[in-house]
């Protein structure tokens, strides 16, 4: 297997996360391929630098790649790690950066036996997307999961920290299962409360609309990640189903017990569970400054 | 009533809010006075060149004041209001920076006659508290809300949007009780879910401390209102109950939904519902970009 300097690697998807890892990688590996579905998508990553070259046909992007990254909507992850095996030259290495990990775990270990799988989560990202969004700094300072399956090389899994720290990030090796639990919570829960929130903002807003003039920085913030591409977040509800609804029993019996402090106007309690949720986020938020 | 040039002004509590109007005061009125508690407080808004004149003391520190503006948690906001009516000046217009505004204003009606009360509360903030945070520009562009009391006098009202208006806030007339429905919704609910989340997180973490590595940006902006003051957020959820039990049982439906779709695997009834959330977000990201 191949040191990163001396590869090419082929990134299947161009959008923020495809993108920026393009233009992350680019300078620090022999050349990165482009790969996606339309052509004004690889004129736009050409024209921003972002690749060294692109095209719109899967199998001749990577039919000389060392490293091949799918960085599509999860669903289609799981298509590309279908078709793409016997596509792939010998001793490749495939990686992905879908947010869900067990069932794109699961599709490749039915991978031919000349391929080296290797799943991967950065976590970072933005509420928006696209080529136009794109910057090869996204990565930088965040953890970058990574999860070999049991037939992945040791060689391969080094290449795959190799690529990581190549962009700036942080790798963290976990168990696809082991990360699908916890990104539920602190990931794909996040989500559904932000857009339950703007559903009951807008509950209120069609009785009385004055309520956009008073929402704020408080409301901003909350709801960001409502705005996230329906699409890739649908692709990781639906591939991480049973976590997600976990997660959501889990916040529901938070609430409900905030709900009934509140009803019975238990002061002393509702301060004892606020003082102690403050108290741990102000620790979250010192074990990281910069995330 | 005097203009706001030619107005003394004291602010009764200098923490962020009352620190941060008395700076943007500054200048723009005859004298600003604070009024803290703590030596330390006064002395700290000095030196930071946020206030004229600072004292411990209420009675000296509004006696000859124009305008005194209530900076303090709801609940001492109420108490001062019961108090402080017969110390204040001849036509002295009596406002405040509450975050709910409806039990102020009950208790404002009962001020003796020679007092102008006006209820007020600014669509800005942080999670962060204390004069050490306070910031002249805190108010610059964000919407200001104001509740006249039936008996409040037109030149009382255009004192106070006069003062909004100094600061570099948009005055926004609103009834106590809309205002505190509006609120609930969009400002006291994300405080909760943002609660409820970071209690879910702990919980997972209490199995699983690796969780807080692989939480990012998205779980930092969703729980950031759960570092906010307890003490305040305790008075706004006690002084404003019924409202936030409505928002919370909206939202708890909200989330039912949710939970619903995924549960049956209703992959358009999730798509149809996320999506027009997520119109909605972005709208109401282009209604207010920079607040």
């Amino acid at each position: 297997m191949k040191r990163l300097s001396a590869s090419h690697v082929a990134i299947v998807g161009l959008g923020l996360m495809g993108g920026s890892l393009a233009g992350a990688l680019r300078g620090r590996c022999r050349t990165v391929i482009g790969i996606a579905r339309r052509t004004e998508t690889i004129e736009e990553a050409l024209s921003r630098g972002l690749v060294d070259r692109g095209t719109t046909d899967l199998a001749s992007g990577i039919h000389q790649a060392d490293v091949v990254v799918l960085a599509t909507p999860v669903r289609v992850i799981l298509r590309l790690v279908d078709e793409i095996g016997r596509l792939l030259p010998e001793e490749c290495l495939l990686m992905d950066v879908g947010s869900t990990k067990a069932q794109i775990a699961a599709r490749m270990a039915a991978l031919p036996d000349h391929v080296q799988p290797l799943g991967g989560h950065p976590m970072c990202g933005k509420e928006t997307s696209g080529i136009e969004v794109a910057e090869p700094t996204l990565y930088q300072g965040h953890t970058f999961v990574l999860t070999p399956l049991p037939r992945t090389s040791d060689a391969a899994l080094a290449l795959g920290r190799g690529l990581v720290e190549a962009v700036g990030a942080r790798p963290l090796i976990l168990d696809p299962n082991r990360h699908d639990r916890l990104v539920a919570t602190v990931s794909h829960l996040p989500y559904l409360l932000s857009c339950a929130l703007v559903g009951t903002a807008e509950e209120t807003a069609a009785r009385d609309p004055t309520v956009w003039d008073v929402a704020a920085s408080g409301f901003r913030d909350t709801s960001r990640l409502a705005a996230s591409d329906v699409t890739m977040m649908l692709d990781i509800l639906l591939t991480n189903r049973e976590a997600v609804l976990e997660a959501l029993n889990a916040c529901d019996e938070q609430l409900r017990h905030l709900t009934c402090l509140l009803e019975t106007c238990d002061e002393e309690g509702l301060r004892t569970v606020l003082s102690a949720t403050r108290d741990r986020k102000l620790q979250t938020r010192n074990l990281k400054p910069e995330t």
